[in-house]
């Protein structure tokens, strides 16, 4: 099976699910539904791995000890990008290392995507720049003010505007779905939510 | 503040999402409601760590890298203990020094709580028995095989008879904001499940 390459981006104090919701989703489907294909690979359509600067680990909010499969400079090709936020997000904004290499991965990648306050990154990286965008309802002003050219989507859980950006931390797991449902279809993407028993909305 | 102790389990090929979802809600909980509170720990009500057979690195399901704060030999007194599943939660079910850490905690703590296949370890310890509980729908006749006292319940999201069980996976999210509800009360929950985005059921 031809497996697409999902990268979940980590840093120091990222929120802990908006990482960890998308990481669940996409590392959990199967194109053969039911419950016993998800005790090994063979029908997962994604391959999931985290990638931070550097491979050391993070902590992310609350302590929870993390170590990432990969830096910036050794991580493979990146089909779907996911950005989560959290205040570490907030920092990155004002590092250009960061911003630029979310630049430079999705230029090639097929999906670009954020939770929460990971939007952040994305405008600052330019990548928002005309387009329909959402964030935690706490950070609706700094996005808009981080590139005044967004239109801020302040009332849906996610928007997909060629970039798919995600409301605030749990609304990235009804963005991880919808990016499932467009990739693998709408049988497949309600399989593995009721695998999860998530009842999506 | 006097905050109570929540630990959280790990182990191999635990589900992500079991205990990222309520390592989520408890560590985010605060007494005081908004986004600011949330910037440091002066309101937080819970201190949430994570523990393991010893605090060695541990691989989730799909792989992702943890390192638990503690082992069982060093861990803090506990108040409220998370029993995640996954895949590996099966295996642990024959695991004696895994069970008998897990009846020892309970015999303490305030709550004892599990997620999706948590609870056949909770059952295994014979913390069931004669007791209302649920668990994923694809583990609901193995819990009962273990302690066939067990009234199973395929149909709640989550089970509170003295003992708190969950359904599958996601469900961790509304098990963990009950029990905030009951020591925090419903604004604080409501607040919390707000600042994450949560709609809850």
């Amino acid at each position: 099976m031809d497996r697409k390459n999902v990268a979940v981006m980590l840093f120091d104090d990222v929120e802990v699910l908006d990482f960890a919701g998308p990481y669940e989703v996409f590392s959990r489907v199967r194109t053969v539904p039911g419950g016993p294909s998800r005790w090994n690979d063979d029908s997962a359509p994604f391959y999931v791995f985290t990638v931070a600067k550097t491979a050391a680990p993070i902590k992310a909010i609350g302590g929870l000890q993390v170590t990432p499969d990969f830096g910036f400079d050794d991580v493979p090709n990146i089909d779907l990008l996911v950005v989560p936020g959290g205040l570490g997000a907030r920092h990155l904004v004002d590092d250009p290392a960061t911003i630029d290499w979310i630049k430079s991965v999705s230029a090639t990648a097929e999906e670009t995507t954020s939770v929460c306050t990971g939007s952040l990154l994305l405008a600052k990286a330019g990548l928002l720049a005309k387009r329909r965008a959402t964030t935690h309802w706490g950070a609706l002003e700094l996005l808009a003010t981080i590139d005044p050219s967004v239109t801020v989507d302040p009332d849906s859980r996610f928007v997909d505007d060629v970039i798919v950006t995600s409301a605030g931390v749990s609304a990235g797991i009804d963005m991880a779905f919808h990016v499932v449902e467009k990739h693998c279809g709408a049988d497949v993407a309600n399989d593995t939510a009721r695998y999860i028993d998530y009842p999506r909305p």
